[in-house]
C-alpha cells in the first residue's frame, strides 16, 4: 500500500465529476478554484462531454495517462467496481466519499466495509475513508476534497487529521491556521488514523501534527507513530473524544471507535509527551502557536507587557490559573524599562506599559527588548487584542514587535483580551513574522501551558514502548490464591515473603518456630478474595498457643462461612512493621496492555482519587515521577519532621512490578497489592497482600 | 450628591470642547455621533465660536440654562475652579477625565485628591473620575464618554462599571453585548464604585451588573449593594483582579486598590450569590448570556443538539470538564427524534442530529421543540459556529431555532466551537429573539455553569449580613492564654469546658479528684503559645500520683525552656475522648470582618488544602453547607461503614463561634481552635485547645 500515490499523487483522475453541488461537483470547484496545475487532473463522468470546462471523460479507462488517485465520488455500490478499473490505470491511491459502511450500524453496513476493505487489500489501493470528507494537500497543491470553502493563502506548517468532517471545516476557517495537509479521514479503515500520523511524521513539510481522535484502531502503529514523535521532538496535539462517558458514548457510535479507559490515554500521552487538549479552540491555538513561532522558548518562563493596568492584572491572575510564570524582572531590567516608562509607572512582570510606550516604535522596541533581554525570561507575551479597523496606534505597535523581534532570538507571542473580529491582514501579517495570535486568554495561556509542557518534556529519561498485548482466545477470567500470586510475583522476580501453606496444626506449630514471631496466619484459598469476611485472618500471633487457637478459630469460621471453597491450607508469615500503606495496582487495557497505578492507602485513594497511573514498561525515573506526581508524597517526604521513606526502594519496587506486566502483558488481567508497606529511608518495602487475576 | 444629576443629567456642558483628538474632542465626536438629543448639551470653550457645527460659549456662566452635568475635559489645576463656576449653573454631577492624581502615587498625586475629594463634598457635586474615561448612558442616550468607537445598536440591558477604561473600550466592542450603562469609573474616590452598584441595581432598565473591580473602598456600602442584589435577585457579575500575588500588586498599584485576602472575596461573593468570573471573555459571554435570555433556566439541566458527531463528543466532553448535566432523553422524546432522523442515527443527550435536520426549518424546529420538551430539559444548546458568510443552511437553522423558540418558554443558547468572525447581522437576529451566541466551549460553559450557580442560588436560607469591623484606633494584638481564651468564648455561649487553674501541688491533687480522670495538665500562661514545645502538657494523666509527677515535671520544664514567660498556674481539665479532629478558625478581615475557616485536622488541611471559609455572621444551613462542602465531608458521614459523626452538633458550633465573632468584630484578629473533636452522632463535640488573639 502507498501512502505516497494517496497523499501526493502525480496524476488524480475524479469519478463521477459534475457541476451540480455535492461530492463530485463541489471537489471540482475546489480543484478549479484552488489547484495550481489543473492539468494534472482528469475529470471523469459518462454523461459529461465537458465540467468547468475543462473536458470530461466517460470512463477513467479512457484516459491516455498513468494515473496515482482516483477520487471516487460516486455512491456506495460503484466504489469496488470503480477501483477494479481504476487499478488498470495504476490507481494506488483512492478516496472514498461515499457513506452507508460501519458507521450506519447495521450487517448491511459493515458487510459493505469488509468488502471493501478485501477489495482495497486486494488490488493493493491505499484508500481514505470511506464516508470520509477527502483531504487537501497545501504543498503539493491537490483538493481532493468535497467541502468548499475559502483555501487561499492556507498553505503552512500544520498537518491535521480528522476523524470528523466538520471539524476539518471548522479548522479550515480561521485565519491563524497554516497547513501542509487537512485530511477529513471518516471511517479510515483502510488507512488508518495511524497511517496518515506516520506519513505526517515523516513529512518535513508538517512541522505540527494536530489531531481529532475518536479513537485508536491499530495500536502497535499508534505507538510507533508515538514513539518516533518522541524521538524526533515533533509535536502532535491531539483532541481525544471521551473524557466523559457521554462522549464516549458518541465517540463509540461516530466511527465506531473503540473507547478505552480515558485516563489510560492520559497516561500514554504522558509517556510520549503528546499534546492532550480540552477542544477545537484549544486544539487550535495550541498547533498555531507551535507552528508559528520561530523559535521556541528554552524555558517555562514568561515576560509580558501590556497597554492597562487591567488587563495587566488579569493576565497575571489568569495566568496564574494555568500555571505561568512570571518571573521578576532582574535589577538591569527594572532600570531600563524605568527609562522608558513615565515617572508614575512601575515596572514589574506582567509589566503595564502604559500608553507611553504604545505610541512610539522605538520605545515600544526597546521596551520588548529590555523584557527579552532579562536572564529570567524565556519568551515574551504582549497583551493586545487586535481588532477589526486598525488604528494607526496598532501600526506603531506591528513595527514595533517586529524590530524588536528581529533583535533577539526569542520568541514573542500577543495575546487577546476580547474574542472579536480580528482583521485578517493584520493577523497574517504578525504570522508571517513567527509572531502567533492567541486566542482570549483560557485559551491563550492553556496554549502556552502545552507549549511549556512540550519544551519540558524529553524522551531521553524514558521506555519509550508500551507492552500491547495480545489476547486472542483469552475468554475466561481466573482469580489467584493470596499464595499464588505472590508465588507468580516472586518467580518474576518481585521481593516478596512467599510464606508458607501448612494444613494441620501440628504443621503450623512447627513452622511457627522456623519463621519466628509475631505472625499472621491466612486462610488461602482461590475461592476467597475477602479473606478477612469470612474471618480468614488473624494478625499479630505471638505463641504456640495463639497459632493453634489461630488455626482452630479460622478453619471453623471458614467452613461455617464459605463452606462451599476448595481451601489449600493456611498461609503463615512473619507479621510486617506497620509503615506507610500504599496501594500498587495492574489494569490491563485491551489496546494498550497494562497500566500501573500507584496511590496511598486508605482515604488518600478513596476519599481524594489521589493516584498516579502510567504505561508498563518503566523505567526508575518515571516510577519517580509517579511517586512524586502524587499529592500525597508530602507524606512520605519526612512530613513534619517525620521519617522520610524509602522511596528508593518503593521505586524498585514499582520497576519490577512494572517488569513482572511486561512479561505477561497477554496473560495478566489485574493485580492489586495492598497495602505495601513503605518503611523509612533505608528499610525497604514490603508486601502485606496481593491478588492477581488472569486471562485464560 | 445627587448620582441621577451625573448618570441621567438633562442638560450637559462640555468643558474644554474641541475638535482635535484628545478628551475634549473625543467626547465632543462621540455627542454628535450618537447623542439623540444634542440640543441638551452645550460646549464650552473660550477661544472656539463652534465647534463641529455647533455654537461654543467662553464659559459655563454664559449659558442661559440650568445645568445638571459638567464633563470637564480639561487639565488637572483647572478642575476645583470649574467645578466651582460650574455649581452657579446648578450642576450636580462632574466627569472629570484629568489624571495626576493619587495613581501617580507621590504626594503631590494624593494631595490634589484630597482637594478635589473635598471641593466636591463642599459644593454637593457627584464625581466621577478622576483619571477616567466617562461613561454612556444608552436608555437617555447621554455620551459623556472619551473614547471613540463604534457605540451604533448598543442598547440594551447589561450595566457594566470597570476601574479600568482599556477594558471598556474592548468590552464596547463586541456586537453580543448591549448596554443600558458602560462607566469607565477611573480612581473612583467621589462616587465610588460602590454607589454605581447602587445605581444600577435600582435601575429598571438594567438587568445584569457587569464590573471590573480591582477593590473594594467602601466595605459597608458594598455589602448593602450585595445583599439588595441577592433580594430582588438581579444578577452581579465580577472580574475580581486578585486572584494572584502578582494580580494583587498590579491591581493595588494601578487604582490604589486595597486588595484584601483573594479567598475573602470568593467566600463574600458566595453568600450573595455574586458571580465571580475569570477573565474579561468570561465576564462578557456570563453577562451576556444573563442578559440575553428571555426566560431563565429552572434547573441545572441541558439538552444538546451538534450537526456533527464530532462536535456532539467534544460538547459532552468539554460540558462534563465544567459539570454540567446532559440527563438522559425521556423514552418519549427518544421516540419523536427517531422519527426524524435518519435510521443510522443513534439519539442520545448531547443529540448528534446529522445534517438530515439541519437542512429543514420544520424538521429542525420539530427536532428542538422535542428535546425542550423532555420534561428532564431546562435548557437546550445548539452547537453551531456562525462564521462570517452566511450561507442558505444557516438561514434554516435560524428559522428552525426561531420557530421552536415561539412554541415555548423555555431557553436556548447557541454554543461555537471556533473563535471565528462571525456575521454581526446574523448574531444581532438571534439576539433579537432572546438566543444568546456562546463563545468556544472553555467560555460556553463556563457561562452555562455561571448560569446555573445563579439559578440555584437562594438567598432565603443565608444571613446576608457581614460583620463589618471598626478598627480605628487598634494598634496592637495581644494573645490569650488558653484559659482566657475559652474563657472568652465561654461568656459569649460557646460550649466549652474551662477546666481549672491551679497554682499548687495540693491544690492539682484537690482539683484532680473533682475533675475525675484521666485528665490533661497543660501550663497556662498568654506568653507560652506552643506548649509542647517547652514540655508544658501531659496528657492521659490518671492517678494522684501522676498528677503529682505531671505538676513538677511542666514547672520544672518550662521553667527551664522558657524562663521568662508569666505564668499562671497550670490548667487542669478532663481529657477529652478522641473524636474525629476537625480544625476551626477566624480570622479578621480588615474591610469585610471575620471569617470562619473549618477543615479536617492534620494532612487534609495541610497537604490537601481541604478547607471552607465563610464570612460571619452564618446560620446553621450555612454552617452545614460549609461542612458538606469538604472533600473530607465524607469521612464524617460514615465513611467504610463507621460512625456518622454529629454534624448537628458540629454546625452549632461552627454557628455559636459565628456569634461569638459577630459580637467581637471589632477586636478579635483571630482564632485557633486546634482540634475540635467530633463524636459519634447524638454525642456531641468537644473544644480541647483554643488561642484568641485580640486587637487592641
Amino acid at each position: 500500500m502507498d501512502i505516497f500515490k494517496l497523499l501526493r499523487p502525480k496524476k488524480v483522475a475524479v469519478i463521477g465529476a459534475s457541476e451540480k453541488s455535492g461530492f463530485g461537483g463541489d471537489t471540482c470547484r475546489n480543484i478549479i478554484k484552488y489547484q495550481s496545475n489543473i492539468d494534472n487532473v482528469y475529470f471523469v463522468n459518462p454523461k459529461q462531454e465537458s465540467i468547468m470546462g475543462k473536458k470530461c471523460y466517460k470512463s477513467i479507462s479512457e484516459i491516455d495517462d498513468e494515473i496515482d488517485l482516483a477520487v471516487i465520488c460516486t455512491s456506495q455500490k460503484t466504489v469496488v467496481p470503480l477501483l477494479k478499473e481504476a487499478k488498470t490505470k495504476g490507481v494506488g491511491g483512492a478516496v472514498v466519499y461515499a457513506s452507508g459502511y460501519s458507521e450506519v450500524g447495521d450487517e448491511e453496513g459493515k458487510e459493505q466495509e469488509r468488502n471493501l476493505i478485501e477489495a482495497a487489500k486486494e488490488l493493493d489501493i491505499a484508500v481514505m475513508g470511506p464516508n470520509c470528507g477527502g483531504y487537501i494537500n497545501f504543498i503539493d497543491s491537490t483538493f481532493s476534497f468535497a467541502f468548499v470553502g475559502d483555501y487561499a493563502n492556507k498553505k503552512g506548517k500544520i498537518g491535521f487529521i480528522s476523524q470528523s468532517g466538520q471539524f476539518c471545516i471548522d479548522m479550515l476557517k480561521n485565519p491563524e491556521m497554516k497547513y501542509s495537509y487537512a485530511i477529513s479521514a471518516g471511517n479510515s479503515r483502510i488507512v488508518q488514523m495511524e497511517d496518515y500520523m506516520n506519513f505526517l511524521l515523516e513529512d518535513e513539510d508538517t512541522k505540527v501534527i494536530a489531531m481529532y481522535l475518536e479513537g485508536v484502531k491499530n495500536p502497535i502503529k499508534f505507538e510507533e507513530c508515538l514513539r518516533k514523535a518522541a524521538q524526533i521532538k515533533k509535536p502532535i496535539v491531539i483532541l481525544k473524544a471521551g473524557r466523559s462517558p457521554k462522549g464516549q458514548e458518541t465517540a463509540a457510535s461516530h466511527t465506531g471507535s473503540m473507547a478505552g479507559s480515558d485516563k489510560t490515554y492520559d497516561a500514554i500521552f504522558e509517556k510520549f509527551g503528546v499534546i492532550r487538549v480540552d477542544d477545537m479552540q484549544d486544539l487550535r491555538s495550541t498547533s498555531a502557536i507551535l507552528a508559528t513561532l520561530k523559535t521556541l522558548p528554552k524555558n517555562n518562563k514568561f515576560g509580558a507587557m501590556c497597554v492597562s493596568g487591567g488587563e495587566t492584572a488579569v493576565s497575571a491572575d489568569t495566568g496564574y490559573m494555568y500555571g505561568i510564570e512570571f518571573p521578576n524582572f532582574s535589577h538591569e531590567t527594572l532600570e531600563k524599562l524605568s527609562k522608558l516608562l513615565p515617572p508614575y509607572a512601575t515596572p514589574r512582570n506582567p509589566l503595564d506599559m502604559t500608553s507611553t510606550l504604545a505610541y512610539n516604535t522605538d520605545r515600544f522596541a526597546d521596551g520588548i527588548t529590555a523584557v527579552m533581554s532579562d536572564e529570567n525570561v524565556d519568551m515574551c507575551l504582549i497583551g493586545f487584542t487586535i481588532s477589526e479597523n486598525v488604528t494607526v496606534s496598532n501600526e506603531i505597535m506591528f513595527e514595533g514587535i517586529k524590530k524588536a523581534s528581529e533583535r533577539m532570538d526569542k520568541p514573542i507571542a500577543l495575546m487577546s483580551f476580547m474574542e472579536t473580529s480580528r482583521n485578517k491582514e493584520f493577523v497574517e501579517r504578525f504570522i508571517n513574522i513567527g509572531i502567533p495570535v492567541l486566542p482570549t486568554t483560557k485559551y491563550g495561556f492553556s496554549a502556552l501551558k502545552h507549549l511549556v509542557e512540550f519544551v519540558e518534556y524529553t524522551s531521553e529519561d524514558k521506555d519509550l514502548e508500551l507492552a500491547i498485548p495480545d489476547m486472542t482466545n483469552k475468554k475466561e477470567t481466573i482469580a489467584l490464591s493470596e499464595y499464588a500470586s505472590k508465588k507468580m510475583l516472586s518467580d518474576y522476580g518481585v521481593n516478596v515473603d512467599l510464606g508458607m501453606i501448612v494444613t494441620s496444626k501440628e504443621q503450623a506449630i512447627c513452622e511457627a518456630n522456623k519463621i519466628g514471631y509475631p505472625l499472621v496466619m491466612k486462610i488461602e484459598s482461590a475461592d476467597i478474595l475477602h479473606k478477612s469476611d469470612v474471618g480468614g485472618v488473624k494478625l499479630n500471633i505471638r505463641n504456640e498457643k495463639e497459632v493453634k487457637n489461630a488455626y482452630e478459630e479460622i478453619m471453623s469460621s471458614v467452613s461455617e462461612k464459605a463452606p462451599k471453597a476448595k481451601i489449600n491450607g493456611i498461609l503463615m508469615q512473619k507479621m510486617l512493621n506497620k509503615g506507610t500503606e500504599m496501594i500498587v495496582g495492574l489494569n490491563n487495557d485491551p489496546q494498550f496492555g497494562p497500566m500501573i497505578l500507584v496511590g496511598m492507602g486508605g482515604v488518600f485513594v478513596e476519599v481524594f482519587k489521589d493516584v498516579s497511573l502510567y504505561p508498563v514498561p518503566l523505567n526508575k525515573k518515571e516510577a519517580e515521577h509517579m511517586i512524586k506526581s502524587l499529592k500525597s508524597f508530602k507524606l512520605l517526604n519526612g512530613y513534619r519532621g517525620g521519617d522520610v521513606a524509602d522511596i528508593d526502594a518503593l521505586t524498585e519496587m514499582i520497576v519490577s512490578i512494572s517488569d513482572f506486566a511486561y512479561k505477561n502483558k497477554d496473560n495478566i488481567k489485574e493485580l492489586d497489592i495492598n497495602p505495601l508497606f513503605v518503611y523509612p529511608e533505608g528499610e525497604g518495602v514490603g508486601i502485606a497482600d496481593a491478588l492477581i487475576v488472569l486471562n485464560q
